[in-house]
C-alpha cells in the first residue's frame, strides 16, 4: 500500500496549484489524477484571470479573493519559469467590455471607479483594435484582466510542484475514500493508498466523493462550448468580451471564440447548435471573423455551485479532510489563490475569516439566485 | 530517366479510374503525384453519384455519359474487391430531393418520368426518414443516386490499378512537359521521366500544365465547405438534398453535410461563415442536427469548367497527350466512364462521338451560362 | 425517474450487439453508456474474428462458441445493412499464421485438420502477399477467420437495435446498482433511472458494478498498444499473424499494427516503447513496412479475467441482472455470440448447458495459467 | 493589378522576419504565401537557436552572423511583444551536448573556450537534469543556445510586420516571375501582381523560381522527421543533444524528438523507419523516455545548399530581385540577422562584406563536402 503525508485528488488546474502550494511549504505530496493532469475542465478554459470583469457577481467575498488571485500570478509566474523553466503564456492587454447599446453604457460605467479600468469611446479603441464592430459604442478596459494558456499555466504549476518534490500519479483514480485507525484509506483503480490528510480537487466529477463522506450533491456541470480560428487580420491585442461571450487571442494568432452555458449536461462534445451560437456571438462584436479559417471546437464542464462561490475549506466532521472545488467558470482565476489558501489552511497560517466563512463546504443553500 | 508507355499525371479520382481502366487494358501505366494519393479534391467529396439529381444540369450528352459510370460503378465494385479485398463503401438508399414549396415540387415532379425515380408524400417520407423536418411536403426520390465514401473508392481504383500492373508514385509533382524525339518529356520533383504518351488529370490544378501546351486557361476552383457531425438519432438511409446543400449518412453514422460554392477560392481552410451557411442549410431539412456533436470541417475545390462540363480528350496538336479534367462538383460520379473512355481512346476503341465532342478539350467557350 | 424494461450497462460492442438481439426479440431496450457508443476498448481492436487462429487457446468450450459467433456474423452484417444501410465492414482474405522457425511449423500443422484451415508454403504465400519478409517459410491460412471494422460494427449493431426501437443514452454513466421493490435502481449521472432487468456490459470497467453486487473483482486490464500505417505497397489481402503481433489491412490502405500486452495498466496512452516493441515485430513480417508512413497511435484496454473466458450469465443472487463481460482480447469476435446468448437467456430462450459452465459470472478461480 | 513596392515571396519563418525588418525600415510590403503562414519547413522544427553548438560547422563567416542573429532574437521579441502582445516562447536554459566517450569529450572540449560554454561533469549534469543516461559522461553547456517555438516565433514576425503595415496574402502562390517595363510581373494563383523589388523567400521550394530566372539549381531537401512526448518525469531544463540528434522541452511538457536527415526526399510524411531512428537516440540520452505517452509526429524539409550556408543577396544580373533562402537546419536561429540583412541591403546601409562574399547568390560551387 502506497502512503502520502497529504493525497490531492485531482490534477487540474486547482489540484496542481494546491500541490504547488503544499510542496513550497514543504509537505511530501502525492497528486492521484484520474487521468492525464489538466485533461478535464481546465484544457477547455479561455484562461481569462476576469476579477474586475466579473465584480459584480462575485460580491464582496469573492472580489478581493479573485484580485488576490490575480496578484499571486505574477508571483507564480516568476517562480514556475525560474524553478520549470516554463512560461505559462501570461498575455497583459486586458479585456475590453464591449458596450453596444446605451443602458450597457450607464450599467458599466459604473466599474470605472475601480483600479485599472477606464473608459474607451469607440474612437480610441477602433485604433487599439481594429475590425472591431461599427456598431461598438465604447468598451470598458481593464487592464489587469489579462490571461494565460489554461493547459500551461497548470502544466507550469505541476512541473513547478515536482520540482519541489510532489509526485503526480495520472491514470489513478479514487474511487473510495474511507478512514481506518486514523488514516484515510483511498481506494484507486492503481489499488489502495494511505495518506495523512487528502484535499478533494476533482472538480466537477467531486461529487461522487463528497457524497460519500456525507456531503450533499452540491457541484454540478454548466457546459461550455468553445471554437478557434486563426486571426488572418491585424492582432488583437485584448481579450474581447460582451454579454456572456468572448474572444481571447493567443500566440499562435489562434482566437478562442467562447462560450455556451448549458446547465447539466455531462457531454463534452460541442454540438452544431453550441456552435452556432458562438459563432454569432463572436462575429457581432468582430465581423471579420467569417472570414477566418475555422480551427477546432471542444467543449468543457464548469463546476458549479449552488451558490457561484467554490467549496474551500475543512470537512466539518471528518477532520483532515480538505475541500477545494467548485470554481466554476473562474476556476483558472482563483487557482493560485486556493492553492495558497489550501496551504495556509493545512499549515496552520493565517486566513481571512471572510473567505473561510464565505466558501465553508457545508454552508447552507441560498435563496440568491445561481450566476451561471 | 524513368520510362513509361503511359504516364498519368495526378492520383485523384479521376487519375486513379484511369490508371484502373489502363492498367487493364493492358497498358503499362505510371501514375505522377504530386502528394499522396487522393489527398486533392477527391478527399473532400460527398460521394453523391448524382446522376438523376443533376439531371437537368447536366444537358444532353452529361447525363447518358454519367448514368453509364453509375452503372460501371457496379463493375468496379465488384473488380475492385476481387482484386484488393477492399470495398469502396457504396451505400444503397439512393437519395431524397427535398421539396419545400409547392412550385418546387412542380419542377422536380418532371423528373419522375426517369427510370428509378419515385415521387414520396409527406407521410411515406417520415416514415422512411424520421427526424425531417416538419415542413418537407414531400420529395423526389432518386434510387440510384447510390454513393461512395470518395477517398476509399479513389484507394479502391489506385489499388486494384497496382495488382494489376500500375506504378503509382507519390510526391512526384510534374513541373514542365515538352516533347522531345517523339517522346515525351516530364520534368518533376523527383526528376526527368519519358512517356510514350502522357494523360493529364491534375484536376483543378491542371491549368498551369495545360497553359504549357498552348490551351487556355480554362479551369477555375469553386471552394466547398462541409463538415461533419455525428447522428444520434436513427440512422438515415438516404441522402438529404435541397437547393444545391445536402447531408449524406456515413457507415460510422458520421453525416456529411456540405456544401458551399465560393468561386475563384484557393484557399482550402473552411471559415467561420462558410460553416454557419452549411448549418442553416442542413438544420432546415434535419432540424435535430442542432443537438449532434461536431466532429470535424474541411474544404475542397471543385475543378469548374466555363461550360460546366469535363475536357476530356486528346490535345488537337500534341499527338499522344490526353486530358481528363474539369469534373467540376460531379468527379466522383463520373470517374469510371471517364476512366473507361480515356481507356478506349488510348486503345483506339469506339467511342462516343457524342461524348468526344462535347468533352473535346478545345471545344469554344459557349454563351451559356455556367452552373456552378 | 426514467423507466425500462431492461436497461444496459455499457454500450461497447459487447452492449450494442445484446441491445440488437434483445431489441430483435422484441424486448424495451435502453443502453446507458457512459462517454459514447463504442469508444472504450471496441475502437481500439484490430477486429480480427479469429476462431481458429485462438484455437489451442480457447480450449474445448470457448471455440465452438467463438465458431458460432463468427457464422452470425454473417447473418448480422446482412440484417445492419438492411436495417440501417450500414456496411460493417466485414473483410475475406482471413489470417495467415506464419511459421518462420521449422517448430513453429510443427505446432502450427495440427491446425489444418480444422475446417478452412490449410498450409501454404513459402512460394504460394508470396504471390499472394507481395512484400512478405523472405525468412517466413510458409504460413497457415484461416480462411474464416476475416475481419471487420470494430467501431463500425459496433456502429452497426447499435443502429440496428434503434431500428428495431431501442434507446441509446449516452454520456450516462451507471454508478450505483441497487434493487428496491422488486426492480432495480439504477444511480446515473442523468439521474436516477428504474429497470426490471439488467445487463452490465460495461467490459473492463465492470469491476466497480460487480463489487455492488458481491461479485469479487475478476476483471483486470491488458492495455494494447497499436499503430497504423498508408501501406504504399500492393494490397494486402490477409491479416499477418505471429508471435501475438499482427498486421491487418484497411479499406482505405491503412495497416494496423498491434499490439502490446500490459498486465494491470490503466492508461490509454501508447508509449514510446510500446510503439518500437510493434514496429519491431511488424518489421519481421513485412519489412517494407519501414518505408511507410506513419499514420497514428492509440492504446486499449482488454478486459481480462482469470481464466480467460469471458463472464456470460445472471448473478447467482440478484435474479435479473445479467453480466457479459470480460471478453479479453476476443470481445470483437465474441459479441454476436454473447448478444444471442443473452437474448436467449431472457427470453427464456434454450442454451447450452457447456456454455452456461464455462462463462458462469461465479465460477471458481482455476488454477489454469491465464492466457493473456 | 495588385502593385507593391516590396514582394516578398514565401511566409516561413525568413520571409516573416524579412517583411518585419522591411516594415520596420519603412518600406512598404506585401507577403505573398502559397499556403498558410510557417506552415512549410518552419512548423516542422525544433527551434533551437544553436549558434555555439554548430560553431564547427559553420565555419568563419556562418557563426558571427549566427551570434548576431542570436542577439537580433531578443530585441525582436521584446519589440514583438510590444507591438502585437505575442510572447514567442524563448526559453531559457540553453543546450548540452552529450558525451558519451572519451574522444568525443576531446573534440568538445574546445568548444569550451568560446563565450558562453562551459564544461559540466556526470555529477553536477545528473543534478540539473534527472534522468539522463547513467552512461553520459558530461556535457559541453552552451548557455545562449537557448530555443523558440518556430511556429510561434514566425507568427509573432508576421504579426508584427502586419501592425507595422505589411500586408500578408495566404493562399498566393507565385508562378512565374517576369520584368516588364522596369517592373517586376509575378504570375500567382491568385492573378498578377507588380513590384517594384522582389525578395525570394521560398525555402526549399525556391528552385522553380530561381530557375526562371537564370540562377543553377541549388537547393535541394534534407527531410527531417520528429516525434513528440509528453514528459512525465521532473521537467527538463535544456535541451539534449548528441550525434545530431536531440530533446527539446516545450511549455506544455511536451518533448520535441528529432530528427533524421534524408537527403532529396521529398515526402512530408515520417516513415516507420525514421520515427524508429529517432526514438532510438533519444533512448541513448533519456532512457525513461520509453514509458512517456508518444504524441504525435511529423517531418519537414531543410532547405539544403551545396556549400551548407544560405544564399543571401542580390540577383547578379535582375537588379532588384533579392534571394534568401537554403537555410538549411539553422533558418529558426538565422531569421532575423537575415531578415536585417535583406532589410540593410535594401535601404543602402552598410553590410558585412564577408557575409555579402559568403552567402553571395551566384558563389560558385565548392568542393568542400556538404554538411547536412
Ligand atoms: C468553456 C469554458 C471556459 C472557461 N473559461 C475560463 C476562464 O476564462 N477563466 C477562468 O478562470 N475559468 C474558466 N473556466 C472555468 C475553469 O475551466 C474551471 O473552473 C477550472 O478548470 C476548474 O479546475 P479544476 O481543477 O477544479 O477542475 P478540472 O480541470 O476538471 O480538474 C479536475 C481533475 O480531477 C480529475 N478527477 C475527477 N475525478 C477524479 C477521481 N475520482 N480521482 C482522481 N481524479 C479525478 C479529473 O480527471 C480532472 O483532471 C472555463 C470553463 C469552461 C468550460
Ligand atoms: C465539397 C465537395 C463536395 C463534392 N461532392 C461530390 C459528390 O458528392 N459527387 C461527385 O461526384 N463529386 C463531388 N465533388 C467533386 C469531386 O470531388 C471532384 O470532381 C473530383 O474529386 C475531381 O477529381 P480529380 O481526380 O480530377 O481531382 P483531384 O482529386 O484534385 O486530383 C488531382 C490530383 O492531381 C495532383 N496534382 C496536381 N498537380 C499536379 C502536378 N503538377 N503533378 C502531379 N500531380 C499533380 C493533386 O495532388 C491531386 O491529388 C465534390 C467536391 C467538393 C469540393
Ligand atoms: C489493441 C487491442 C486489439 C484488439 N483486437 C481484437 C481483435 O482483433 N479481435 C477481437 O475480437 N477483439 C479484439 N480486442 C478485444 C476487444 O476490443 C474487446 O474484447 C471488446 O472491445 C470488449 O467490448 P466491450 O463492449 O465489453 O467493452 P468496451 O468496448 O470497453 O465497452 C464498454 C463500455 O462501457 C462503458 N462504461 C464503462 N463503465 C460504465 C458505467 N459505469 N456506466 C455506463 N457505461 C459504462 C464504457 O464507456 C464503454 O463504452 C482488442 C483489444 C485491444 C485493446
Ligand atoms: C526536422 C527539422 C528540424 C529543424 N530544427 C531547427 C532548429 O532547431 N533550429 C533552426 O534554426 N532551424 C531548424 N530547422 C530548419 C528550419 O526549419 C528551416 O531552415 C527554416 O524553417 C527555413 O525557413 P524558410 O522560411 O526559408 O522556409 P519555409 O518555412 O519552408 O517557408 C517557405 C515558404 O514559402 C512558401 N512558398 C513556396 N513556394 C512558393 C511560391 N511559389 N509562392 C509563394 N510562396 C511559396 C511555402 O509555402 C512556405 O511557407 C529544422 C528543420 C527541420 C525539417
Amino acid at each position: 500500500m502506497k502512503q502520502s503525508e497529504i493525497a490531492v485528488v485531482g490534477g487540474g488546474i486547482i489540484g496542481s496549484a494546491i500541490a504547488y502550494y503544499l510542496a513550497k511549504a514543504g509537505f511530501q505530496v502525492d497528486v492521484l489524477e484520474a487521468g492525464e493532469v489538466g485533461s478535464g475542465s481546465t484544457q477547455a478554459a479561455a484562461g481569462m484571470l476576469g476579477a474586475h470583469s466579473e465584480y459584480k457577481e462575485f460580491g464582496t467575498s469573492l472580489y478581493p479573493f479573485a484580485r488576490s488571485s490575480q496578484k499571486l500570478y505574477e508571483e507564480a509566474e516568476a517562480a514556475i519559469r525560474s524553478l520549470t523553466g516554463i512560461d505559462i503564456e501570461r498575455r497583459t492587454g486586458g479585456l475590453l467590455k464591449l458596450v453596444f447599446k446605451e443602458e450597457e453604457r450607464a450599467r458599466l460605467l459604473e466599474l470605472c471607479s475601480l483600479e485599472g479600468v477606464t473608459w474607451l469611446d469607440h474612437a480610441s479603441l477602433t485604433d487599439k483594435t481594429p475590425g472591431l464592430a461599427e456598431s461598438v459604442l465604447g468598451a470598458v478596459h481593464m487592464e489587469e484582466d489579462v490571461h494565460v494558456t489554461p493547459a500551461i499555466a497548470c502544466n507550469g504549476f505541476r512541473s513547478a510542484a515536482q520540482v519541489l518534490g510532489a509526485e503526480i500519479h495520472t491514470y489513478t483514480r479514487v474511487e473510495k475514500i474511507g478512514k481506518e485507525a486514523g488514516h484515510y484509506q483511498l481506494q484507486t483503480s492503481k489499488g489502495k493508498w494511505q495518506a495523512e490528510r487528502v484535499v478533494i480537487a476533482s472538480g466537477v466529477w467531486s461529487n461522487s466523493i463528497l457524497e460519500q463522506t456525507g456531503l450533499g450533491s452540491s457541484i454540478f456541470p454548466v457546459k461550455g462550448e468553445c471554437i478557434a480560428v486563426t486571426n488572418t487580420q491585424a492582432p488583437l491585442r485584448c481579450s474581447l468580451f460582451h454579454d456572456q461571450h468572448y474572444i481571447v487571442p493567443r500566440n499562435n494568432n489562434e482566437l478562442i471564440i467562447g462560450a455556451t452555458k448549458v446547465e447539466n449536461d455531462w457531454t463534452t462534445e460541442p454540438t452544431l447548435g453550441g456552435i452556432q451560437t458562438v459563432m454569432e456571438k463572436a462575429r457581432q462584436m468582430l465581423p471579420g471573423i467569417d472570414e477566418m479559417p475555422f480551427r477546432r471546437s471542444w467543449a468543457g464542464l464548469r463546476p458549479q455551485t449552488f451558490d457561484g462561490k467554490p467549496l474551500i475549506g475543512e470537512h466539518p466532521e471528518m477532520k483532515g479532510l480538505f475541500i477545494a472545488a467548485g470554481h466554476q467558470r473562474n476556476g483558472i482565476l482563483l487557482a493560485p489563490a486556493t492553492g495558497k489558501m489550501i496551504a495556509d489552511l493545512l499549515s496552520g497560517n493565517d486566513v481571512s475569516e471572510e473567505w473561510k466563512e464565505a466558501f465553508r463546504v457545508d454552508r447552507p443553500y441560498s435563496n440568491e439566485e445561481v450566476l451561471l
